[in-house]
């Protein structure tokens, strides 16, 4: 399409974004619970075929894998008790939440529960350790002098992602560990808990997967595609499993463990919002000192079919250049925000671009649309596929947007992305703006100029971009309705994997107009639209280079912490801000060219393009970060110590982490030099993918 | 160029290529010794930077790398000696070869060693271990019951690569071992040793390092450039570096340690051509029980600065398509075969280049050419750079055709390529036959057309094209005048790496009318041309289809020697062999389309061509073979056992070795399923690559 006609589809393609349609979308998907491996999750990919198909994709296919699921024994359920001398379970915590009013005859409702959790019975006194973090065990060893070895840990959900909480509770000796939703952490004040408000009530427990998984996809198959062809590792050898039990808590069940234990009383920064003392441990004090806890965990690993569902619109001048827009499908329960939220917008970018192509559009370059299956048990569908797809995608993907939930609060947009979206993101924006402004309807996106860019935000893991961006090296964003940070201080959102995201709690409390979701319907999808139909790929590397600028001072000034051993070492900065230099010279060059171009020339701007394209693919390692293969990205990547948050230059920030926590401080030195060597190198490599071929 | 012009060009670039040329690029650059990383070496890389200006190429740079080489210590020379009972030398080694008719005066001729060698110098019995391959030293502990810990290894040169003999040597325990050159391996019948014929003198012998890289290129800097800003680990840490001591001699010393050893006889295959019984040891015999052999080595490790010169013609349609032509500059002494025989003739192709460039013709895509630095211990110039522009060639590379000695026998041509070469091969070898006949010269030609085929082998390593071809996944060549293999027996040949590589012996026996070489100069020079002057790619998916197929069956005809294995352990090569068949459709439909395409389209032929060239970029594994990170291609690599030897499915290949030799046989069946399942993904998904893109 030519530029004119192109910006007329757009146009089009966003004002065919309709609230009700989404609605319907999310009413049809949320009334049955939908759980990775089960049939019902298997109908509903059938239907999202079936329906991508009638809008009018030129192909849908279902793509399935064997990966390794968890999932509760349905016969022995998983609780946790408090067994007195004689070995009697005096206190049983819930076998399942109270089901939400409507879903009284629901069934196939899974209890709460840790997916992957080893096996077992350990017995013994609990050790309370805040949320889990690596600092929480630091000052549990070092400050408290407690040592975790052969207890069961009881933390906080919240700050980092469980499977990292889980980890740490291994490392430290525990025998098993429990997580609770603390009210501190899960508890809007002023608001009602479900179906009255949207907070969490306190029989209410969040699901999830406890793996470490760094980016393996399915631990049985790291690597490759979990097909039929495919060897598997066994359960022993299997990537990220954790060798304890694990289960997690609402806050009813929380206060009855923690109400007795004994020991130290924390600092306040340990405190939660139940009106207990959160003491330490071990153990319980006074009267029940003699008591235990029991966990009681029965939940079986297994290799189980899922289905991601793969649709597809041909490119009309460049069919091998990809544009992805890829969210999950399966769901805990309902799935009512995660992750049925994010594919109702899906369905309606779907339906919108099949309307378009009905009227004689048809994209520059091909659009991927993907329906991922078993997100939740630690993004495999996602993963899977890009490793059946990983040579394809490599040379040819442009980008990929990841269509998780596209709500977890009222208060504005937010978008995060790398550093070359960021211009697209503003730009689109400000469209979706005018656009809703026509329609009297700018209120919502006001606040998101209110510092005159919308809130950008490096990305971190615990969603399915994580293959495309952190291991192919692939430009990636993702785009929500979110929460006022500053004062809406909860992680996540409250019922976050409860049975209480329902559709109702979208309709009555997150979106009652559905007119969030259609604004991320229309940045999600402009975004698609862009990418794909732009005959100059609308990436940026000033932007990049602004923000390795920012990124480079940030971690050189985290090292100047410690200045001696700065000295001692003779650890310096100074070549990667050369390379940064190098960097931002050669992108200004780059975006100065690009104005000279022949535009007519077919060839000139497919070079530009490739250009932009493969500069993302620049700042991918092969040989990965230290430890973690398929974290390959050298300037994002999560921390070690946390998947949610991502960090910028990775390899040195993890260096720099343990130089606190190793024995040998030259080795460790060397180690953040060496990074700080990796990090040079590439950003220069990078630079030099910008300068002219030839 | 249009197609007619192209041909034209193409005519006129092989005609352009004179004998007398090549003689006097010979005769130039073989006057003094050029080792790496001294000053002569140097002098000739400016030398050559500054021809290649003058030829006309477009930019020619030089590009300098710090990496570790390995020097004999001046003032220590390394030796070998027979001491007595009472710790007297009774025999030493010679120091040096008895240096050449002309060359009396030359000074810098590094003496006979084995680079990168550990120093020290210990003392004990002889073990005699034939080649050192794996399976000699089975035989010696299996057959022989003769351990080698705490013995001096000696070896006979040949067959497998020196560093595997070093390696195996240091895995049996000896801590110390002697190579020599054998005549049964290094010498041919009926011919005179140098300088009345080309064969080895007893006093000469081989040079050569001894590492044990598997492509990791500079030992202290794997897997980044050895730039300034590079972390170099230690050399405790280095990769592949001997903790033994390491010594070459030639046949004359060598006889004086053999003919007293005591110990079995060994079987007829172990024998050599030398008069002595090749008594196995330990230890010497009779009379001299008591004395001892002692090593006397003091070579220095050394980072040292080496330079790459890297010319370029800049493509007029498509600057960002790279082929590569790149051989080595840096030689052991005077390097009058290797590599100066392959440098003069990449010398004659870039002149020949440079007159086309003034008659106006400009290729399709970039031509780069390049002068390696430090081949000769660990491929270090050229593994550095591919290093350095990884990004870049990962995603522009074309072809890198290899031009390290062009001659090594008088026989015929010998091409060793990828499968998608074979055809381009073929068709150009017939067209410089054919400018041959009409110079009255096709005789050389006939005797490669006996089958109808030039003579076509699988690449093994050993030389340049390693990083390029098995870590990054480029096409790769190389062409080289040969033996007759089945006459001639001896490995490489005879003088190789010693003084007596000359000008002379390639001007008075090699190739005396310069015709050899040109004929050699013309097929790289041709195939380089046709790569980057045509519009389509001519590389061919059929061939390779072909090549899988046959490489399948003898690879699953390997494992059956171990039927009720097979059975037992449930080992199939069902799924390698489908993959096999999906490759050979996708590549027939591939070239079906291409048939059809709208020539004149440049954006359906730059799509066709891309496939065509990340065809075996496809055929790499990021996380490498087992413990090789820096071995990545799943079709082609060298053996675990022997370097020099190209693999077709190394993986299973060497899980299929290790049956022998495992402890546990489950295991090692299981990994030889897994990596049959890692042929079979990879197959299939280079088929993929093939399908159309949407």
């Amino acid at each position: 399409a030519s530029n004119t006609a192109s910006s007329k589809y757009l146009r089009e393609f966003l004002d065919e974004m309709q609230p009700d349609q989404i609605r319907e979308h999310l009413r049809k998907f949320t009334r049955l619970p939908h759980l990775a491996g089960t049939e019902q999750n298997l109908r509903y990919a059938e239907q999202i075929k079936k329906e991508w198909q009638e809008f009018g994709l030129d192909s849908v296919e279902m793509v399935p894998y064997d990966v390794l699921l968890s999932y509760p024994n349905k016969s022995q359920p998983n609780y946790i008790s408090i067994v007195d001398q004689l070995g009697n379970e005096v206190f049983n915590t819930s076998l399942a939440e109270p089901v939400p009013q409507g879903y009284e005859d629901v069934s196939n409702i899974v209890p709460p529960y840790s997916a992957f959790s080893a096996k077992g019975q350990p017995e013994g006194d609990l050790v309370y350790v805040n949320y889990g973090r690596t600092e929480d065990f630091f000052q549990l060893e070092r400050e408290m002098h407690i040592n975790a070895t052969g207890k069961i840990a009881i933390v906080r959900y919240g700050k980092i992602f469980r499977g990292n909480k889980v980890k740490n509770a291994m490392l430290a000796g525990a025998k098993g560990i429990i997580m609770f939703s603390d009210p501190a952490d899960y508890w809007a004040s002023g608001v009602q808990p479900y179906p009255d408000g949207w907070n969490l009530p306190g029989g209410g427990a969040q699901r999830g997967n406890v793996l470490n998984l760094n980016g393996a996809g399915d631990p049985l198959t790291p690597g490759y595609p979990a097909k039929e062809y495919t060897y598997r590792f066994s359960l022993e050898d299997g990537v990220g499993l954790p060798k304890i039990p694990v289960h997690p808590i609402g806050f009813h069940d929380a206060v009855l463990l923690l109400k007795n234990m004994g020991g130290q009383i924390p600092p306040n920064n340990w405190k939660g919002g139940l009106n207990v003392s959160y003491r330490i441990g071990p153990g319980f004090a006074g009267d029940f000192k003699s008591q235990k806890v029991r966990m009681n965990i029965h939940t079986n690993n297994q290799v189980t079919r899922i289905y991601n569902v793969i649709g597809r619109i041909r490119g009309a001048l460049e069919p091998d250049r990809y544009v992805i827009l890829g969210g999950h499908r399966d769901a805990w329960v309902f799935g009512g925000i995660d992750p049925m939220s994010g594919a109702a917008v899906v369905h309606e970018n779907v339906r919108s671009a099949g309307r378009l192509l009905s009227k004689g559009w048809r994209p520059r370059r091909t659009i991927i649309f993907a329906s991922w299956d078993a997100e939740e048990f630690g993004l495999l569908g996602s993963t899977e596929w890009a490793e059946d797809n990983a040579k394809l995608l490599q040379e040819r993907a442009v980008a990929y947007i990841n269509a998780d939930s596209a709500i977890e609060g009222m208060y504005t947009l937010r978008v995060d992305c790398t550093p070359s979206l960021h211009t697209l993101v503003y730009d689109l924006t400000k469209q979706v703006s005018r656009f809703k402004c026509m329609q009297g309807n700018n209120i919502l996106y006001l606040k998101i100029y209110m510092s005159k860019k919308p809130l950008i935000s490096k990305l971190g893991s615990g969603s399915d971009f994580e293959a495309y961006f952190i291991r192919l090296g692939i430009a990636a964003g993702r785009a929500r309705y979110t929460k006022n940070k500053k004062t809406e201080r909860y992680s996540s959102y409250p019922v976050y994997h409860s049975v209480y995201e329902t559709f109702e709690i979208v309709e009555k409390f997150y979106d009652p107009s559905f007119r969030r979701l259609r604004a991320v319907a229309q940045v999600r999808g402009g975004l698609i639209f862009l990418l794909a139909d732009s005959q100059l790929l609308p990436l940026d590397a000033n932007q990049y280079a602004d923000s390795l600028r920012k990124y480079a001072q940030s971690i050189a000034q985290l090292a100047q912490k410690h200045p001696e051993e700065m000295e001692m070492y003779e650890v310096s900065f100074e070549f990667l801000f050369s390379s940064v230099d190098n960097f931002t010279v050669a992108a200004r060059d780059f975006h100065e060219r690009l104005q000279t171009i022949n535009r007519a020339d077919p060839l000139q701007v497919r070079l530009m393009n490739d250009q932009l394209m493969y500069l993302e693919r620049a700042f991918i390692d092969p040989l990965g970060l230290p430890d973690r293969p398929f974290y390959r990205h050298v300037i994002f990547a999560p921390s070690s110590h946390n998947k949610y948050a991502g960090e910028s230059f990775p390899g040195i920030y993890d260096a720099l982490f343990d130089i606190e926590n190793s024995a040998d401080p030259e080795k460790a030195w060397e180690e953040v030099k060496r990074q700080i060597s990796i990090a040079a190198f590439t950003v220069h490599a990078a630079a030099m993918t910008l300068t002219p071929p030839a």
